[in-house]
């Protein structure tokens, strides 16, 4: 199944795509927490979608998620980006999050944030919790997941690395987590490890990667992460970035007003943002 | 007003205490998110409490959160603790976060997690945001706090330092985040830093200190962080722990199953805890 949520911001409904593509209006809760538990799933996948009511002019979509209890990010899961951004790969999955508060619609303008200069972006598989989940051994790790979605993982490098340590700092701006368009469903990605991923700044493809180059896979990360805490229905996290962010050129290049960012995750759906300054 | 929630563990209800120290039972919204809102609080506050109904057994209270949008803690906040794990005193507040799932009773057992060698306590005043937070000055800053509490950022060491960067690692088992017994709206706390705190392990005291001896305020933490995310009705931010936690002793000294922590940060309540080896 592709979920979706559709309709001005903060006014969402649920939704699923169907056969041809088209939006199907969903009642019941919407997709946060256990609305997309794996039971909650269980019960939309016997639903006749084609007796669903059409919805004919979705409008805008936002995030395919309406808030998060957790938006867990994993860092330089990518040997090339590692290396770009001059560090050695990780031994163990580098691990921190986002203000929940910066979840975002996948088409909604990015804001640089106040005393910004050097807001970045970061195409990312993104793996939705569907049980709770604690002390989940790798084989079992996937059974645990809702699904999958795209992510900009947008980040401000100064506020990351220069203010005093710990990333939470530079990853957290309102804005900064788009997410979507679509939840897309575990059993309609059978390999998470091997999906192409790119992002492209002013039509100009700069990250272009496949998530089999990840250094520690989903199930890794999953099994890993449920050492250390409970993971919960609607965790959300954002598995790392390929290279290709500003960061990592030579020169340095960082969003400005105006750029226009386009990013995939195959089968996961597009984005499209254009970033704008902060009021 | 005194908030709190009473009952067993997921069936917790809000409750109010009274001026005779009796619990009295709150209809509506459970405290958690807009449920904490300065709006929400003007509600309660205009309740005539003595026609709430008495609460006759309250039994097990809960923490004084239903659940948080984020679960923040600022790091080294204190120059003796910042000495004593031999870290310099931070130029800007070091932020990180607990996995939300680590909330946690007041009174409830804290579960010491598989493979832990290096669980240690950390007694700290818990700032409750009451309203949405960008870009707040200073001055401006503590008219955005709903209330406060007493909280326990349990930590386990080993798994915050050793294992490849970044603090959520250490921070986020089930059980490491006890919180209340009491939500004290902000107007019963008219100074925040002046509030002594402390915390026993199996009856002898070993942190004992004082909020004026905080590096950075709560009004500087909470203006500091707005400037890098949007801070939400009911999120959580554990403001630092003075020094006397188990890895600043000599020898280092950590949790053990049967042991007792008491803690208690002034006018907020106090907690305690029995330390037992995770299942």
């Amino acid at each position: 199944m592709k979920l979706l949520r559709y309709g001005p911001a903060g006014e969402e409904k649920p939704g699923i795509l169907d056969a041809n593509g088209q939006v199907r209006a969903l009642s019941g809760s919407d997709f946060e927490g256990r609305g997309v538990s794996l039971e909650r799933l269980d019960e939309l996948r016997a639903l006749d979608i084609e007796n669903l009511p059409v919805v004919e002019n979705p409008g805008r979509i936002g995030s395919c998620l309406a808030s998060v209890p957790n938006f867990f990010c994993i860092g330089l899961n990518y040997a090339k980006h590692a290396a770009e951004t001059g560090a050695k790969p990780p031994a163990e999955p580098i691990l921190f999050s986002k203000a929940t508060s910066s979840l975002h619609g996948p088409f909604d303008d990015v804001e640089i944030p106040r005393n910004s200069l050097k807001t970045d972006w970061e195409v990312e598989l993104g793996v939705v919790i569907g049980k709770e989940t604690l002390y989940v051994s790798e084989e079992d790790a996937l059974d645990h997941v809702a699904g999958y979605c795209t992510i900009n993982d947008v980040s401000e490098r100064a506020f990351q690395a220069e203010m005093g340590g710990q990333w939470i700092k530079g990853k957290s701006a309102p804005t900064f987590g788009p997410t979507g368009p679509w939840l897309v469903t575990a059993d309609e990605v059978p390999n998470p490890q091997n999906l192409r991923l790119w992002l492209s700044l002013n039509g100009e493809v700069v990250q272009d990667s496949n998530t089999d180059d990840m250094i520690f896979t989903v199930a890794q990360i999953v099994s890993y992460m449920s050492r250390f805490m409970k993971l919960m229905p609607g965790d959300l996290i954002a598995t790392g970035t390929p290279s290709g962010v500003g960061l990592g050129m030579t020169p340095q290049r960082f969003l400005q007003p105006g750029e226009v960012m386009e990013l995939e995750v195959e089968g996961l759906g597009s984005q499209k943002q254009t970033a704008v300054a902060a009021r």
